[in-house]
C-alpha cells in the first residue's frame, strides 16, 4: 500500500511495482523495492498499540508489498525469540551478547519470512502453480507456504539430489523435478519455467527480501529501539544480510532509531567468494573447488547477493570474514550449552563474533546481536557426524 | 505459592510438598499437585493485564509449583500456534478444526513445557546434577533446560540405542550413560541413581504434569474461553493428555470457564495397553510383542499414566481407540498440505479425530482441538521411509 516502485540494486534503473520482473532486464542484477516512507512515518507515529504488538513479520505490513491484507499467507512466522546470553557473553568478553533464533519459525527456518510475502505476492499475480530452484530450506519454507495457500508447488532440482533432503517439501506437497547437473541449471530451468510457462517464480528475489528485512525489524522492536553496535549474519546467498540491512536502514528512515548498527557477514571456509572479492576490491569470482562443510545449508560458490552484500557493510562500516568448520562447530556446541540448537551454517554467525573479538574488531563493551538461522534439527546428521568424528572438524 | 499438597492419583493419600517423592510410598502411583484455587481465582478475577497477555507457559504461575519466579528456567516455551484448519474441517465434516502445533516449541516438542517446570524445581531444591531416562524428545528436552540452567545432564539410555537419537541431547551439553538391555532397566537405575546418589530425577513425574498442562490452558485461552467439543491428544506415557484434563478443569475449578471439554486419546496400533483396559474394564496390562511402528515416540508398552487417561477420558465422558499406521501417515499428510509439518506419532490425533467422525462419535457441527505434540523435523527419517516406501503403511 506504501510501494512506490522497483529499483535495480546495481544500474539504478526504476520500474513499475506491477511488472512483475523478477530481475533488472538491462543489467540482470537483483531489484529492490522503495516506499512512501513519509506516509509510513505518519501511519505509525504515535501508534501505542503498533509499539505494543509483538513482533511477528505482518506487524510491519506498512513496510510491506501488499495491496490487500485480507489476503496475506500466514503460518505466523516470525516473532521469533531474541535471546540474552548472560554466561556466554561474559565468558566471551562482549558487552551484551544476543541470539536471533530463526529456528523458531514454522518450517524451522529464517526463510518462512520471505515465502510468506512471497506467496502472499503469488495469490496477488493469480498464479495457480509455483516454482523454486532450492534442495534445502528454502524449498521447505516455499512448499509449506504454497500448501496453505493452495498453490501446487514445484521443486526444481539437479540430479543427485538425496531425497532425505526433499522430504519436508515433500511432506507438504510439493512435487519435485529433476533437471541438470549442477544447482546452476535447475536454478536455469525454473526462470525458463516462470518466463515460458505458467509459473510463479520464488527464490532469492526482492519480495523476499522484503519478507526477510523483517529479521532486522524484529531486532530493533525486541531491543525497544537501542541500536546494537553489530548485527552477524551468515552468509548463504547474501540476500537475508542483505535484507536485514534494507530492514534497518526503513526504520531509521521513518525515525524509529536514530543510528544505526554495523553489519557483519560470515562465510564458510571454503565458500569465500564476497570475502575475497570485499578483502582484494576486485569483483566477485565464483568458487570453482568443492570443499567439504558441515556448513551445507550456505556452501554457496557464487551469492547472488554478493554484490549488495559488500554494499552493505561498506555502508555501514561493517565486516566481513570466514570462519572455519572448526570454530563453527565449537560456536554451535557453546549456543547448545545455553539451550539453543542451531544448524551448523547458523553458528557461523557465532563464530565470527568470537573470532572479532578476538580480533579487537568488537570493543568488550559492545552490544552483538548474533542472527541464527535455522534449527538444529534441520540438519541433524551433519552434527551427529562431528560428535562421532565421523567429520573432523 | 498457591501450591498445597501432593496427592496420589490412585489412593487419595496426601503428602506435603518439600517431602521431594516422585511417586506414592504406599501404592506407587504418580502423584498429583493441588492448588488453593479460590486464591488463585482472587488473583486473577478481572485482571485485564493477565486477560491480555499473550499466552505462554509462565503466564500461568499461579497455576505452577513454584515458590520463586526470579528463579524460573525458561527458554520462552509455550505460547504455540492454535490453527485453524478450515480447508481440512470442510473436507473432513467438522464444525471446526483446530490444531496446537507443539512443534514450535524451543527443541521442537511439547515436552519443553514440563521440562521448564521440573529443571525449575531441580534449582529449587538445589540440584547440581539431573538424570532422565529418555531415548526422545524428553531426553532432549531436559537436556536443553538443564543446559540454561547450569546444571550437569545424565541421560540413562539401554544398550543398542542408536546413536543418532541422541544428538540433539548431546548438542545440549548432556552426558549419555548406557545401562541395562530394556527402557524399564534404564528407567530403573535412573530411579536408583535419584534416591541413592546426588540426583535430581527428571520424568513423566507430577511437576512436568504441572508444564505440561499449560497446553490445555493455552488451547482455552486462544479460544477466548469457549470451550471446545473435544481435544485429542496422542497417548505414550499418558502424561500429557492426563496433564491437559487436569488444566482444563483447574480453569474451570477458578470460574474461567463454564463447562469442560471431552477427552479423547489416540494409541498406536500394536501399543494399545490403554485402549484395551479401556474397552474390556480390565486393569492395564503391559504389550508383550514389539512391532514396527511409524510413531515410536509413542510405541509405549506399559504408558506409566494409563490409569490417569482412562479416569480422565471416563470423567469427561471422552474417547480412546487406536489407529493404523496408514490412518496416522494419511493424517500427517493432510496437516503437511496445510503447511504444517509433525512428528509421526503427532499425527495420530488427526486420524482419530477422522476416525470418530467417520464412525459418528463426533457430530458434524462439533469443535475439535488436535494436538500435534512434535515437529515433523524431529523424525525427518520415518517420513523418508513411508515417501520412499520403506515402510509400507
Amino acid at each position: 500500500m506504501f510501494e512506490a516502485k522497483l529499483v535495480c540494486t546495481h544500474c539504478g534503473a526504476e520500474y513499475p511495482l506491477a511488472s512483475g520482473l523478477y530481475k533488472c532486464p538491462k543489467c540482470g542484477a537483483p531489484l529492490d523495492v522503495t516506499y512512501h516512507y513519509d506516509d509510513i512515518a505518519n501511519l505509525i507515529e504515535d501508534d501505542d498499540p503498533w509499539f505494543r504488538e509483538s513482533p511477528h513479520v505482518w506487524k510491519y505490513w506498512m513496510f510491506l508489498p501488499v495491496s490487500n491484507l485480507k489476503r496475506i499467507v500466514t503460518l505466523n512466522e516470525g516473532g521469533t525469540r531474541l535471546y540474552r546470553l548472560k554466561r556466554l557473553e561474559e565468558k566471551l568478553g562482549f558487552g551484551k551478547l544476543y541470539v536471533k533464533y530463526e529456528g523458531e519459525n514454522p518450517t524451522g527456518a529464517f526463510k518462512d519470512r520471505g515465502s510468506s510475502v512471497e506467496i502472499t505476492k503469488a495469490l496477488e499475480f493469480h498464479a495457480r502453480k509455483v516454482i523454486v530452484a532450492s534442495t534445502g530450506n528454502m524449498a521447505a519454507s516455499v512448499s509449506a507456504y504454497g500448501a496453505k495457500a493452495g498453490l501446487e508447488v514445484t521443486i526444481v532440482v539437479p540430479e543427485g539430489t538425496p531425497g532425505e533432503k526433499l522430504t519436508q517439501a515433500r511432506m507438504y506437497g510439493a512435487k519435485v523435478e529433476v533437471f541438470g547437473k549442477t544447482y546452476d541449471e535447475a536454478l536455469a530451468e525454473a526462470e525458463r519455467k516462470a518466463m515460458e510457462e505458467d509459473y510463479y517464480l520464488t527464490g532469492n528475489y526482492h519480495y523476499r527480501v522484503e519478507g526477510q528485512k523483517t529479521t532486522g525489524f524484529e531486532i530493533l522492536d525486541q531491543l525497544r529501539y537501542n541500536v546494537p553496535d553489530w548485527i552477524i549474519v551468515p552468509i548463504g546467498a547474501g540476500t537475508h544480510l542483505r535484507a536485514i540491512w534494507k530492514g534497518v536502514k526503513e526504520f531509521y528512515k521513518v525515525g524509529l532509531v536514530e543510528d544505526l548498527p554495523r553489519i557483519a557477514g560470515a562465510q564458510i571456509e571454503g565458500y569465500d567468494a564476497i570475502v575475497r572479492a570485499w578483502k582484494t576490491g576486485k569483483p566477485i569470482e565464483k568458487v570453482q573447488k568443492k570443499v567439504p562443510t558441515i556448513a551445507s545449508a550456505i556452501a554457496v560458490k557464487k551469492p547472488v547477493d554478493g554484490e549488495n552484500v559488500i554494499r552493505a557493510v561498506r555502508e555501514s562500516d561493517g565486516h566481513l570474514d570466514t570462519v572455519t568448520n572448526r570454530e563453527t562447530a565449537e560456536a554451535g556446541m557453546l549456543l547448545g550449552r545455553e539451550g539453543i540448537f542451531v544448524e551448523p551454517s547458523s553458528a557461523t554467525a557465532l563464530a565470527l563474533a568470537k573470532k572479532m573479538r578476538e580480533e579487537g574488531v568488537i570493543d568488550k563493551d559492545e552490544t552483538v546481536v548474533v542472527v541464527a538461522t535455522g534449527h538444529g534439527l534441520k540438519d541433524v546428521k551433519t552434527w551427529e557426524k562431528v560428535l562421532s568424528g565421523d567429520f573432523v572438524v
